[in-house]
């Protein structure tokens, strides 16, 4: 076998004889992209059932930093173990294995600067929000299909040429199929061993499955979206059985997934949606299953659990952020907000109900009202995800199966996702979250003014008073945010203090409004750079 | 000396030679009410600092129950220790201590049935709400009071008075005197040994601070009130200190006031006011301390701790319930309710601003808003507490110090307090939660509905699905909020399944509503009793 280099430089494979047989003969060492994928490929047992007896691990080593990520077996006698360089410079890995021939490989590789469109993981950043490794701003925009990489090639290829055309850089998805209304096909490939619907050997994994999930994680990272990964589901019902595993059969298999997926840097663990809807396990099962995902991943990627009815403990230490299903939350900012409070995380509202036309309450939003939830939870200081369910003679309804965008909601949160990537790298923050829902920014800096439903004429400039000093200078410019225009409101404002509560315009001046619903006000300072 | 016993059965105490002595030579034993204060009272060393230097507890069991409640130093040489029989029959204790004359003094009593209006301390009931120990229900109608009993004593009286003729059943009050605008008063007793404003021993306590103390705690569950216990706050800034104590001395503080007071039913403890404002603390001193309260406390009273903007974790396993300031939580149900999902605990909305008439925002509520936030507190499932700040040329504000009630929110409490006591005792819900927030009660037999600020002229009658059937009957009442009427509508509805989310009446039949704002529908069961 032959190093083995995947596209877009994404992942490395150093399969080397002289590796094998445990000597460290390579006289140019192989080289992976910092938050590339870096894999160790080793021949092993492959009789009785690899995935259960043999445990394999390799550690990472470079200057003072030492990393060590579990193997796999990925069928046909070969073993894996995939590591992600968090740092460039050259690492040195052993392995280490109960299988004799497995343990003790070591080798060396360099770890190069990242290539374009690489700018590591996302993770947390300024508490509410979030950031690339590399320092720049990542803006959740996220959509949804569920099971879309359980549908047929030919779909799968058009949901990611429309996801490539679309605003979104993240999707909520699930490793297994789904079950539900507008998604009765089964796929072609599953995770287990055995024949469906629902004879399966929990303790054997399928490659070809996971093979082809990796592959289409990799088509995202090339797109620049996040995969928010779902790793269990309701939406089963006893078809298949994955809702309702053994303990000890979702424990191996939640491992199993890490220790495949951990190294992609676009990887999020969602470890449930509507985990409350799994009638089968317990709370406590989901406190375990979270530190089994948190235990078994060496970078803690981000991790979040989705509701159905009840909230989980967003406060549990391992939960990086908080993935929100409440329709009712996006509905007003000031309620959204009470989130960011309980939770002091990134507030991720994941469902705020869909934009569609089928008849159930959650999934026929006009556009209208989904792009408004957008901006309702964006001036909330937290971010929004989009869902469509438009009825399809074919079934294919976005939200489950991918396909094309139908609605009209994904060019107006384009025009969102545009105003963001011009707002603080550090995030927007309500000014004075419980009196002033409505303005999010960062304070004597940048403000965002959203009127909602509502349709004044005018807006008489007035900020609340955080950081503001009398004579500072700004510029305002109205944005439409249906019809997607941006207009500069004449003149500058100079701010003076009018309460203990808050500034106005030195002037008195107000800024003139359409009367129009929908519509925002950017208010920048304009006095420094 | 001889047995003490205090007013209203409330304290016990069996001073007798025989106990002194380590013998158990009384004939008829003593008794005291369940849930009441059994005391035993010992004498031992005065010399050197009691306060530090002695240990002491008692034991007490009976049946299978073993409680151990520490003892205090009450000065003059004489030792308590307080303790309130969760149930009746014979109890038996003994003391231990590292001083002699303080350990093994053993004795009996008979805990016998609870007097009229002795329900016991007030416990967390079904998740969200709370009940007292003999089942009966307890909806919080609470009141802020935060120095009273650092006034004048005639100011206390007058206090006391005022609160028998209020419909307020909860006091958020203070350990320590307050320093603030409109409270620039010290008291005439301080908690510690030492001279005002700051010298203290912080090693040394005033028993008669805390025999005072107690006193107005027994006035208060003589009248049915529970204090709710802020035992630290910010409000000192340096003047006496009390704010800023060593991590010792705060700890050792806690101790000492759980040990005097726990065995009081009526007390519950409320780490702090505004936690976040005590800039001399970090978050995990109040972890710390939250600890050192549960510890101490053989009750586990109920326990919270109170935000200024920012909240503490309420998932914290040892609060009983959240206390949370925010006036804009209580301004729409829809945002209430988010905390119950969050939290999943009782939610009470311990500060919503005040009726007044202050500059500041938090104190210049009309007496309409305070009203309608307690109706949209309701209606979310959580309970809202009042203040009054009415500028005062005396400045004896009722929030800070007591005195009587100006404001005319409380006579509207007092309907609200009426319908909640006529409602089921498992508490009121949001029925149908992210989608009717305006809706609460128990499914199929009592249902609020609550127009808040909104005037409608009718109302069709529609309910959320939940475990409604075709046929079952409603009466239904308009309630006037604000002027206090209660209106049967003439008939009766017949419920009918109009959608998979709601049933309306049989005849499509609606209620005409007066057209003004503050009105609520109380829908009513006809069918069975």
């Amino acid at each position: 076998m032959h190093p083995l280099i995947r596209s877009f430089g994404f992942l490395f494979s150093p399969m080397l004889l002289a590796l094998l047989s445990g000597a460290m003969a390579v006289s140019a060492p192989p080289s992976c992209e910092q938050w590339g994928v870096f894999e160790v490929e080793l021949e092993g047992p492959a009789t009785g059932n690899p995935f259960l007896g043999v445990e394999l691990s390799a550690t990472f080593s470079h200057d003072d930093q030492s990393i060590t990520a579990a193997g796999f077996y990925d069928g046909d006698g070969v073993y894996r173990v995939r590591f992600s360089p968090p740092s460039q410079g050259k690492w040195k890995y052993r392995s280490a294995s109960n299988a004799v021939e497995l343990d003790g490989k070591s080798g060396e590789f360099e770890a190069t600067a990242p290539g374009a469109g690489n700018h590591g993981p996302v993770e947390v950043a300024h508490e509410f929000h979030f950031a690339y490794a590399d320092g720049s701003p990542y803006k959740p925009i996220g959509t949804t299909c569920y099971a879309w990489t359980s549908q047929p090639e030919s779909l799968q290829r058009q949901t990611l040429k429309t996801l490539s055309e679309s605003p979104f850089n993240k999707l909520r998805m699930c490793v297994f199929p789904k079950r539900y209304t507008w998604n009765q096909n089964d796929p072609s490939l599953y995770a287990f061993e055995g024949t469906p619907p629902n004879q399966w050997d929990f303790s054997r994994y399928n490659p070809k499955f996971f093979q082809h999930l990796e592959k289409q994680i990799v088509e995202l990272a090339k797109q620049g979206v996040q995969a928010d990964l779902i790793l269990l589901h309701p939406y089963d019902d006893g078809r298949w059985g994955f809702d309702r595993m053994s303990d000890d059969a979702d424990d191996r298999y939640l491992r199993y997934v890490v220790s495949r997926l951990a190294a992609y840097r676009n990887v999020w663990w969602s470890l449930a949606n509507e985990w409350d809807f799994m009638k089968h396990k317990q709370e406590s099962d989901w406190d375990r299953m979270i530190q089994v995902v948190s235990d078994a991943d060496p970078y803690r990627r981000l991790t979040s659990i989705h509701n159905g009815y009840i909230l989980y403990n967003h406060n549990n230490p391992l939960l990086t952020h908080a993935s929100i299903q409440n329709g009712s939350a996006a509905e007003e900012a000031g309620r959204a907000v009470l989130y960011r409070d309980a939770y002091r995380k990134p507030i991720v509202l994941d469902e705020v109900k869909y934009e569609g036309d089928i008849p159930l309450r959650w999934g026929n939003l006009s556009a209208e009202e989904m792009v408004h939830r957008f901006w309702e939870g964006t001036v909330a200081g937290c971010y929004v995800t989009h869902g469509e369910c438009y009825l399809s003679d074919d079934d294919v309804l976005w939200w489950a199966k991918g396909g094309v965008l139908k609605g009209e909601s994904p060019a107006r949160i384009a025009f969102l996702r545009d105003v963001l990537l011009g707002s603080p790298a550090s995030g927007l923050n309500p000014i004075d979250k419980w009196q002033a829902p409505n303005i999010c920014g960062k304070p004597a800096e940048y403000y965002l003014v959203y009127f909602g439903t509502s349709q004044p004429k005018t807006w008489e400039f007035s900020l609340p008073r955080h950081e503001l000093e009398d004579g500072m200078t700004f510029k305002a410019e109205v944005l439409d945010t249906w019809n997607m225009t941006t207009t500069p409101v004449d003149g500058e404002f100079h701010a003076k203090s009018h309460s203990q509560y808050e500034f106005k315009d030195a002037e008195g001046r107000s800024i003139d409004l359409p009367g129009k619903p929908y519509i925002a006000l950017r208010i920048t300072r304009a006095d420094h750079e």
